[in-house]
Protein backbone atom coordinates (compact mmCIF):
# COMPACT_ATOMS: atom_id res chain seq x y z
CA UNK A 1 0.00 0.00 0.00
CA UNK A 2 1.05 3.02 -1.00
CA UNK A 3 1.08 5.73 1.76
CA UNK A 4 2.62 9.15 1.10
CA UNK A 5 1.85 13.09 2.28
CA UNK A 6 3.88 15.94 0.91
CA UNK A 7 3.89 19.60 1.49
CA UNK A 8 3.43 21.83 -1.63
CA UNK A 9 4.04 25.87 -0.54
CA UNK A 10 2.08 28.57 -3.15
CA UNK A 11 2.46 32.18 -3.25
CA UNK A 12 -0.46 34.29 -3.32
CA UNK A 13 -0.17 37.29 -4.88
CA UNK A 14 -3.38 39.35 -4.00
CA UNK A 15 -5.66 39.43 -1.69
CA UNK A 16 -8.13 37.25 -3.21
CA UNK A 17 -7.09 34.80 -5.70
CA UNK A 18 -7.45 31.33 -7.35
CA UNK A 19 -4.70 29.63 -8.09
CA UNK A 20 -5.19 26.52 -10.37
CA UNK A 21 -3.43 23.37 -8.50
CA UNK A 22 -4.68 20.59 -10.97
CA UNK A 23 -0.75 20.01 -12.56
CA UNK A 24 0.43 19.89 -8.83
CA UNK A 25 -1.42 17.07 -7.65
CA UNK A 26 -0.55 15.48 -11.14
CA UNK A 27 2.66 15.88 -10.18
CA UNK A 28 2.22 14.43 -6.89
CA UNK A 29 0.77 11.33 -8.36
CA UNK A 30 3.77 11.01 -10.70
CA UNK A 31 6.12 11.57 -8.20
CA UNK A 32 4.49 9.07 -5.27
CA UNK A 33 4.25 6.21 -7.96
CA UNK A 34 0.52 6.09 -7.05
CA UNK A 35 -1.23 3.58 -9.71
CA UNK A 36 -4.72 3.29 -8.46
CA UNK A 37 -5.95 5.13 -5.44
CA UNK A 38 -6.86 8.45 -4.30
CA UNK A 39 -5.34 11.44 -4.16
CA UNK A 40 -6.40 14.08 -1.65
CA UNK A 41 -5.38 17.72 -0.46
CA UNK A 42 -5.70 20.68 1.89
CA UNK A 43 -5.58 24.25 2.80
CA UNK A 44 -3.72 24.34 6.19
CA UNK A 45 -4.73 28.00 6.73
CA UNK A 46 -8.19 28.77 7.97
CA UNK A 47 -8.32 31.99 5.71
CA UNK A 48 -7.65 29.76 2.29
CA UNK A 49 -9.81 27.18 0.48
CA UNK A 50 -8.98 24.87 -2.09
CA UNK A 51 -12.18 23.59 -4.16
CA UNK A 52 -12.82 22.10 -7.63
CA UNK A 53 -14.56 24.02 -10.49
CA UNK A 54 -14.26 24.88 -13.82
CA UNK A 55 -10.95 26.41 -14.68
CA UNK A 56 -11.29 29.83 -16.88
CA UNK A 57 -10.49 33.15 -15.89
CA UNK A 58 -14.51 34.76 -15.99
CA UNK A 59 -15.78 32.10 -13.60
CA UNK A 60 -12.24 32.47 -11.12
CA UNK A 61 -13.77 36.66 -10.67
CA UNK A 62 -17.21 35.34 -10.14
CA UNK A 63 -16.34 32.45 -7.41
CA UNK A 64 -14.46 35.10 -5.15
CA UNK A 65 -16.77 37.71 -6.10
CA UNK A 66 -19.22 36.13 -4.80
CA UNK A 67 -17.71 34.57 -2.09
CA UNK A 68 -17.29 37.72 -0.47
CA UNK A 69 -21.29 39.04 -1.94
CA UNK A 70 -21.88 35.86 0.55
CA UNK A 71 -19.63 36.65 3.44
CA UNK A 72 -18.12 40.10 3.15
CA UNK A 73 -15.13 41.23 4.37
CA UNK A 74 -16.92 44.54 6.03
CA UNK A 75 -20.58 43.71 7.00
CA UNK A 76 -23.14 46.33 5.26
CA UNK A 77 -23.08 49.37 7.64
CA UNK A 78 -25.53 48.80 10.09
CA UNK A 79 -26.54 45.38 9.19
CA UNK A 80 -24.77 43.54 11.77
CA UNK A 81 -21.15 43.06 12.65
CA UNK A 82 -18.34 40.50 13.28
CA UNK A 83 -17.04 39.43 16.44
CA UNK A 84 -13.97 38.27 15.60
CA UNK A 85 -13.37 41.68 13.92
CA UNK A 86 -13.15 43.03 17.47
CA UNK A 87 -11.68 40.76 19.55
CA UNK A 88 -8.43 41.05 20.58
CA UNK A 89 -6.68 37.47 19.12
CA UNK A 90 -4.67 35.14 21.33
CA UNK A 91 -1.76 36.43 19.61
CA UNK A 92 -1.84 39.97 20.26
CA UNK A 93 -3.31 41.32 16.97
CA UNK A 94 -6.44 42.18 16.59
CA UNK A 95 -8.70 39.07 14.49
CA UNK A 96 -9.93 41.62 11.21
CA UNK A 97 -10.57 38.25 9.59
CA UNK A 98 -13.56 36.95 9.61
CA UNK A 99 -15.15 37.34 6.24
CA UNK A 100 -12.24 35.26 5.19
CA UNK A 101 -12.68 32.63 7.36
CA UNK A 102 -16.56 32.20 6.57
CA UNK A 103 -15.40 32.65 2.39
CA UNK A 104 -13.02 29.36 3.78
CA UNK A 105 -15.92 27.22 5.39
CA UNK A 106 -18.20 27.73 2.32
CA UNK A 107 -16.05 27.42 -0.43
CA UNK A 108 -14.25 24.42 1.41
CA UNK A 109 -10.34 23.41 2.42
CA UNK A 110 -9.76 20.00 0.72
CA UNK A 111 -10.66 17.99 -2.44
CA UNK A 112 -9.84 14.66 -3.91
CA UNK A 113 -9.56 12.79 -7.18
CA UNK A 114 -9.10 9.21 -7.58
CA UNK A 115 -6.40 8.11 -9.56
CA UNK A 116 -6.58 4.94 -12.25
CA UNK A 117 -3.51 3.89 -14.04
CA UNK A 118 -1.69 6.91 -12.66
CA UNK A 119 -3.81 9.71 -14.31
CA UNK A 120 -6.29 11.88 -11.95
CA UNK A 121 -9.93 10.59 -13.30
CA UNK A 122 -11.75 14.06 -12.96
CA UNK A 123 -14.14 15.79 -15.92
CA UNK A 124 -13.08 17.53 -19.30
CA UNK A 125 -13.64 21.06 -17.46
CA UNK A 126 -12.75 20.39 -13.37
CA UNK A 127 -10.24 21.90 -11.94
CA UNK A 128 -8.64 21.57 -8.87
CA UNK A 129 -8.09 25.62 -6.77
CA UNK A 130 -6.77 26.71 -4.11
CA UNK A 131 -8.45 29.97 -2.82
CA UNK A 132 -7.12 32.89 -0.67
CA UNK A 133 -9.10 34.99 0.73
CA UNK A 134 -6.60 36.74 2.75
CA UNK A 135 -3.65 37.57 1.10
CA UNK A 136 -0.89 37.98 -0.02
CA UNK A 137 0.64 35.47 1.91
CA UNK A 138 3.05 32.05 1.17
CA UNK A 139 0.65 29.45 2.05
CA UNK A 140 0.89 25.63 2.26
CA UNK A 141 -0.46 22.77 1.19
CA UNK A 142 -0.83 19.45 2.41
CA UNK A 143 -1.20 16.28 -1.03
CA UNK A 144 -1.72 12.85 0.40
CA UNK A 145 -1.69 9.85 -1.88
CA UNK A 146 -3.34 6.82 -0.63
CA UNK A 147 -3.66 3.40 -3.06
CA UNK A 148 -1.70 0.99 -4.74
CA UNK A 149 1.40 1.10 -7.10
CA UNK A 150 2.00 -0.10 -10.18
CA UNK B 1 -5.95 -3.98 -0.08
CA UNK B 2 -9.40 -2.91 -2.31
CA UNK B 3 -8.85 -0.12 -5.04
CA UNK B 4 -12.18 -0.01 -7.17
CA UNK B 5 -13.26 2.42 -9.25
CA UNK B 6 -16.35 2.33 -11.29
CA UNK B 7 -18.53 5.23 -13.47
CA UNK B 8 -22.29 5.48 -13.13
CA UNK B 9 -24.20 7.38 -15.69
CA UNK B 10 -27.72 10.15 -14.02
CA UNK B 11 -29.70 11.68 -16.35
CA UNK B 12 -31.19 14.36 -15.03
CA UNK B 13 -34.80 15.72 -16.39
CA UNK B 14 -35.27 19.03 -14.96
CA UNK B 15 -32.98 22.39 -14.80
CA UNK B 16 -32.18 22.06 -11.32
CA UNK B 17 -33.37 18.67 -9.20
CA UNK B 18 -31.81 16.28 -6.75
CA UNK B 19 -31.31 12.33 -7.20
CA UNK B 20 -30.86 10.06 -4.36
CA UNK B 21 -27.68 7.82 -5.30
CA UNK B 22 -28.03 6.12 -2.03
CA UNK B 23 -28.33 2.84 -3.23
CA UNK B 24 -25.90 3.18 -6.43
CA UNK B 25 -23.27 3.74 -3.49
CA UNK B 26 -24.80 0.46 -1.82
CA UNK B 27 -24.30 -1.74 -5.17
CA UNK B 28 -21.08 -0.72 -5.99
CA UNK B 29 -19.57 -1.54 -2.09
CA UNK B 30 -21.31 -5.35 -3.11
CA UNK B 31 -20.56 -5.76 -6.22
CA UNK B 32 -16.62 -4.52 -5.11
CA UNK B 33 -16.40 -6.63 -2.47
CA UNK B 34 -15.28 -3.67 0.28
CA UNK B 35 -16.11 -5.40 3.80
CA UNK B 36 -14.51 -2.23 5.60
CA UNK B 37 -13.27 0.53 3.95
CA UNK B 38 -14.71 3.78 2.49
CA UNK B 39 -16.81 4.58 -0.43
CA UNK B 40 -16.02 8.03 -2.06
CA UNK B 41 -18.44 9.75 -4.78
CA UNK B 42 -17.82 12.54 -6.88
CA UNK B 43 -19.74 14.19 -10.09
CA UNK B 44 -17.10 14.70 -12.65
CA UNK B 45 -19.10 17.62 -13.82
CA UNK B 46 -18.58 21.87 -12.34
CA UNK B 47 -22.64 22.80 -13.04
CA UNK B 48 -23.96 20.06 -10.53
CA UNK B 49 -22.83 18.61 -7.15
CA UNK B 50 -23.08 16.19 -4.65
CA UNK B 51 -24.32 16.32 -1.12
CA UNK B 52 -25.70 14.47 2.16
CA UNK B 53 -28.97 15.83 3.86
CA UNK B 54 -32.59 14.01 4.95
CA UNK B 55 -34.37 12.16 1.74
CA UNK B 56 -37.51 13.89 1.95
CA UNK B 57 -39.32 15.48 -1.24
CA UNK B 58 -40.17 19.14 1.05
CA UNK B 59 -36.47 19.34 2.10
CA UNK B 60 -35.39 18.37 -1.73
CA UNK B 61 -37.24 21.77 -2.94
CA UNK B 62 -35.95 23.61 -0.45
CA UNK B 63 -32.07 23.04 -1.16
CA UNK B 64 -32.67 23.58 -4.84
CA UNK B 65 -34.73 26.59 -3.82
CA UNK B 66 -32.05 27.74 -1.29
CA UNK B 67 -29.09 27.75 -3.37
CA UNK B 68 -31.03 29.58 -5.91
CA UNK B 69 -31.28 31.95 -3.70
CA UNK B 70 -28.02 32.20 -2.56
CA UNK B 71 -26.71 31.69 -6.25
CA UNK B 72 -29.05 32.87 -8.95
CA UNK B 73 -29.05 31.72 -12.43
CA UNK B 74 -29.96 35.69 -13.05
CA UNK B 75 -28.08 38.17 -10.76
CA UNK B 76 -30.93 41.21 -9.46
CA UNK B 77 -31.25 43.17 -11.93
CA UNK B 78 -29.13 45.99 -11.25
CA UNK B 79 -27.55 44.61 -8.20
CA UNK B 80 -24.35 42.81 -10.18
CA UNK B 81 -23.25 40.83 -13.10
CA UNK B 82 -21.40 37.64 -13.49
CA UNK B 83 -18.31 38.01 -16.08
CA UNK B 84 -19.05 33.94 -16.86
CA UNK B 85 -22.04 35.01 -18.54
CA UNK B 86 -20.44 37.76 -20.65
CA UNK B 87 -17.26 36.00 -21.76
CA UNK B 88 -16.99 34.27 -24.66
CA UNK B 89 -16.41 30.76 -23.93
CA UNK B 90 -13.18 29.08 -24.69
CA UNK B 91 -15.31 26.46 -26.52
CA UNK B 92 -17.01 28.84 -28.74
CA UNK B 93 -20.26 28.69 -26.33
CA UNK B 94 -21.45 32.46 -24.12
CA UNK B 95 -20.73 31.06 -20.77
CA UNK B 96 -24.24 31.50 -18.82
CA UNK B 97 -24.33 28.82 -16.11
CA UNK B 98 -21.71 31.29 -13.68
CA UNK B 99 -24.70 30.81 -10.89
CA UNK B 100 -24.71 27.04 -10.92
CA UNK B 101 -20.95 27.32 -10.87
CA UNK B 102 -21.53 28.85 -7.84
CA UNK B 103 -24.14 26.77 -6.50
CA UNK B 104 -21.90 23.22 -7.15
CA UNK B 105 -18.79 25.04 -5.28
CA UNK B 106 -21.32 25.91 -1.83
CA UNK B 107 -23.39 22.38 -1.84
CA UNK B 108 -20.16 20.77 -2.93
CA UNK B 109 -19.10 18.10 -5.50
CA UNK B 110 -18.18 15.28 -3.31
CA UNK B 111 -18.91 12.67 -0.51
CA UNK B 112 -18.14 9.40 1.25
CA UNK B 113 -19.54 6.70 3.68
CA UNK B 114 -17.85 4.49 5.69
CA UNK B 115 -18.18 1.26 5.10
CA UNK B 116 -18.48 -1.66 8.32
CA UNK B 117 -19.21 -5.52 7.62
CA UNK B 118 -19.80 -4.70 4.30
CA UNK B 119 -22.63 -1.78 5.02
CA UNK B 120 -22.75 1.83 4.74
CA UNK B 121 -22.28 3.56 8.08
CA UNK B 122 -25.05 6.45 7.79
CA UNK B 123 -26.96 8.14 9.70
CA UNK B 124 -30.96 6.97 9.43
CA UNK B 125 -31.60 9.94 7.97
CA UNK B 126 -28.76 10.64 5.53
CA UNK B 127 -29.09 9.87 1.91
CA UNK B 128 -26.46 10.92 -0.84
CA UNK B 129 -27.80 12.81 -3.71
CA UNK B 130 -26.31 14.15 -6.84
CA UNK B 131 -27.72 17.80 -7.59
CA UNK B 132 -28.04 19.02 -11.42
CA UNK B 133 -28.08 22.87 -11.41
CA UNK B 134 -27.84 23.06 -14.87
CA UNK B 135 -29.72 19.95 -16.59
CA UNK B 136 -31.21 18.09 -18.21
CA UNK B 137 -27.70 16.34 -18.65
CA UNK B 138 -26.78 13.24 -18.81
CA UNK B 139 -23.86 13.13 -16.03
CA UNK B 140 -21.32 10.78 -14.75
CA UNK B 141 -20.08 10.35 -11.19
CA UNK B 142 -17.03 8.25 -9.99
CA UNK B 143 -17.58 5.83 -6.95
CA UNK B 144 -14.23 4.66 -5.68
CA UNK B 145 -13.86 1.81 -3.11
CA UNK B 146 -10.79 1.71 -0.74
CA UNK B 147 -10.35 -0.90 1.79
CA UNK B 148 -10.01 -4.18 2.71
CA UNK B 149 -12.31 -7.52 1.31
CA UNK B 150 -14.31 -10.05 3.43
CA UNK C 1 -3.25 -2.09 6.18
CA UNK C 2 -5.46 -0.17 9.30
CA UNK C 3 -8.75 -0.25 8.70
CA UNK C 4 -10.68 1.16 11.41
CA UNK C 5 -13.78 2.80 12.63
CA UNK C 6 -15.29 4.54 15.88
CA UNK C 7 -18.22 5.78 16.58
CA UNK C 8 -17.94 8.96 19.55
CA UNK C 9 -21.11 10.92 21.26
CA UNK C 10 -21.44 14.47 21.47
CA UNK C 11 -24.09 15.99 23.73
CA UNK C 12 -24.80 19.58 22.72
CA UNK C 13 -26.48 21.91 25.33
CA UNK C 14 -27.22 24.79 23.00
CA UNK C 15 -29.74 25.21 19.65
CA UNK C 16 -26.86 26.16 17.47
CA UNK C 17 -23.26 25.43 19.39
CA UNK C 18 -19.35 24.68 17.82
CA UNK C 19 -17.56 22.02 19.76
CA UNK C 20 -14.10 21.59 19.02
CA UNK C 21 -13.05 17.74 18.43
CA UNK C 22 -9.58 18.09 17.55
CA UNK C 23 -8.52 16.26 20.48
CA UNK C 24 -10.89 13.30 19.64
CA UNK C 25 -9.43 12.71 16.59
CA UNK C 26 -6.10 12.66 18.09
CA UNK C 27 -7.04 9.90 20.46
CA UNK C 28 -8.41 8.03 17.91
CA UNK C 29 -5.44 8.20 15.99
CA UNK C 30 -3.72 6.88 18.98
CA UNK C 31 -5.96 4.36 19.95
CA UNK C 32 -5.96 3.14 16.56
CA UNK C 33 -2.21 2.94 16.31
CA UNK C 34 -2.20 4.81 12.91
CA UNK C 35 1.51 5.60 11.95
CA UNK C 36 0.43 7.16 8.34
CA UNK C 37 -2.56 7.37 6.37
CA UNK C 38 -5.85 9.66 7.02
CA UNK C 39 -8.41 10.32 9.67
CA UNK C 40 -12.01 10.94 8.18
CA UNK C 41 -14.79 11.98 10.44
CA UNK C 42 -18.21 12.44 9.58
CA UNK C 43 -21.66 13.70 11.38
CA UNK C 44 -24.38 11.28 11.17
CA UNK C 45 -27.00 13.73 11.57
CA UNK C 46 -28.28 15.92 8.78
CA UNK C 47 -28.91 18.75 11.09
CA UNK C 48 -25.37 19.13 12.15
CA UNK C 49 -21.92 19.81 10.23
CA UNK C 50 -18.40 19.24 11.07
CA UNK C 51 -15.64 21.94 9.23
CA UNK C 52 -12.40 23.25 9.82
CA UNK C 53 -11.48 26.64 10.78
CA UNK C 54 -9.92 28.65 13.39
CA UNK C 55 -9.79 27.59 17.43
CA UNK C 56 -11.74 31.13 18.70
CA UNK C 57 -14.11 31.90 20.56
CA UNK C 58 -15.04 34.89 18.47
CA UNK C 59 -14.99 33.41 15.24
CA UNK C 60 -17.29 30.60 16.52
CA UNK C 61 -19.70 32.62 17.48
CA UNK C 62 -19.51 33.83 14.06
CA UNK C 63 -19.86 31.12 12.02
CA UNK C 64 -23.10 30.37 13.54
CA UNK C 65 -24.74 33.70 13.52
CA UNK C 66 -23.65 34.12 9.59
CA UNK C 67 -24.95 30.82 8.88
CA UNK C 68 -28.04 31.73 10.55
CA UNK C 69 -28.08 35.23 7.92
CA UNK C 70 -27.42 32.74 5.19
CA UNK C 71 -29.74 29.76 6.13
CA UNK C 72 -32.06 31.44 8.31
CA UNK C 73 -34.58 28.91 10.41
CA UNK C 74 -37.23 31.52 10.26
CA UNK C 75 -37.71 33.03 6.56
CA UNK C 76 -37.75 36.71 6.29
CA UNK C 77 -41.31 37.68 6.32
CA UNK C 78 -42.59 37.76 2.85
CA UNK C 79 -39.73 36.78 0.94
CA UNK C 80 -39.84 33.11 0.52
CA UNK C 81 -41.01 29.73 2.37
CA UNK C 82 -39.30 26.53 3.24
CA UNK C 83 -41.91 23.48 2.34
CA UNK C 84 -40.03 20.82 4.30
CA UNK C 85 -40.99 23.60 8.03
CA UNK C 86 -44.89 22.69 6.39
CA UNK C 87 -44.97 19.21 5.47
CA UNK C 88 -45.89 16.28 7.41
CA UNK C 89 -42.91 14.56 8.25
CA UNK C 90 -42.87 10.86 7.49
CA UNK C 91 -42.45 9.96 10.77
CA UNK C 92 -45.56 11.62 12.17
CA UNK C 93 -43.98 14.97 13.12
CA UNK C 94 -44.10 18.42 11.65
CA UNK C 95 -40.47 19.27 9.88
CA UNK C 96 -39.18 22.62 11.11
CA UNK C 97 -35.94 22.65 10.60
CA UNK C 98 -35.34 23.63 6.96
CA UNK C 99 -33.13 26.35 7.52
CA UNK C 100 -30.68 23.66 9.64
CA UNK C 101 -30.30 21.31 6.97
CA UNK C 102 -29.20 24.10 4.87
CA UNK C 103 -26.38 25.22 7.18
CA UNK C 104 -25.28 21.57 7.17
CA UNK C 105 -24.94 21.79 3.61
CA UNK C 106 -23.16 25.11 3.24
CA UNK C 107 -21.06 24.42 5.99
CA UNK C 108 -20.32 20.20 5.33
CA UNK C 109 -20.44 17.04 7.24
CA UNK C 110 -17.52 15.53 7.21
CA UNK C 111 -13.80 16.65 7.53
CA UNK C 112 -10.54 14.69 7.30
CA UNK C 113 -6.50 15.25 8.25
CA UNK C 114 -3.72 13.55 6.69
CA UNK C 115 -1.63 11.31 9.50
CA UNK C 116 2.27 11.42 9.48
CA UNK C 117 4.05 9.37 12.31
CA UNK C 118 1.08 9.35 14.22
CA UNK C 119 0.28 13.07 14.69
CA UNK C 120 -2.52 14.91 12.21
CA UNK C 121 -1.70 17.38 9.61
CA UNK C 122 -3.15 20.26 10.69
CA UNK C 123 -2.17 24.20 10.40
CA UNK C 124 -0.96 25.58 13.30
CA UNK C 125 -4.46 27.55 13.59
CA UNK C 126 -6.86 24.75 12.26
CA UNK C 127 -9.17 22.68 14.70
CA UNK C 128 -11.94 20.15 13.86
CA UNK C 129 -15.59 21.31 14.76
CA UNK C 130 -18.85 19.57 15.27
CA UNK C 131 -21.61 22.06 14.58
CA UNK C 132 -24.68 21.67 16.18
CA UNK C 133 -27.70 23.50 14.11
CA UNK C 134 -30.51 21.69 16.01
CA UNK C 135 -30.28 21.34 19.46
CA UNK C 136 -29.84 20.23 22.18
CA UNK C 137 -29.09 16.75 21.08
CA UNK C 138 -26.94 13.67 21.45
CA UNK C 139 -25.27 13.61 18.34
CA UNK C 140 -23.12 10.63 16.71
CA UNK C 141 -19.98 11.30 15.04
CA UNK C 142 -18.16 8.43 13.13
CA UNK C 143 -14.27 8.26 13.08
CA UNK C 144 -12.21 6.07 10.67
CA UNK C 145 -8.61 5.63 10.23
CA UNK C 146 -7.09 4.43 6.98
CA UNK C 147 -3.22 3.80 6.66
CA UNK C 148 -0.41 2.12 7.99
CA UNK C 149 0.32 0.90 11.49
CA UNK C 150 4.15 1.53 12.98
Amino acid sequence: MIVKLERIEVQSHRDMEMIDITAELETAVARGGLHNGIVLAMTTHTSSGLLVTEGVECLERDVLAHLERLAPKEPPAGAYHYWHNRCLDYDGRLGFNAGDHLKSILGGVSCFFPVENGKLVRGSRQRAYFVEYDGPLARTIVIQLLGDGA
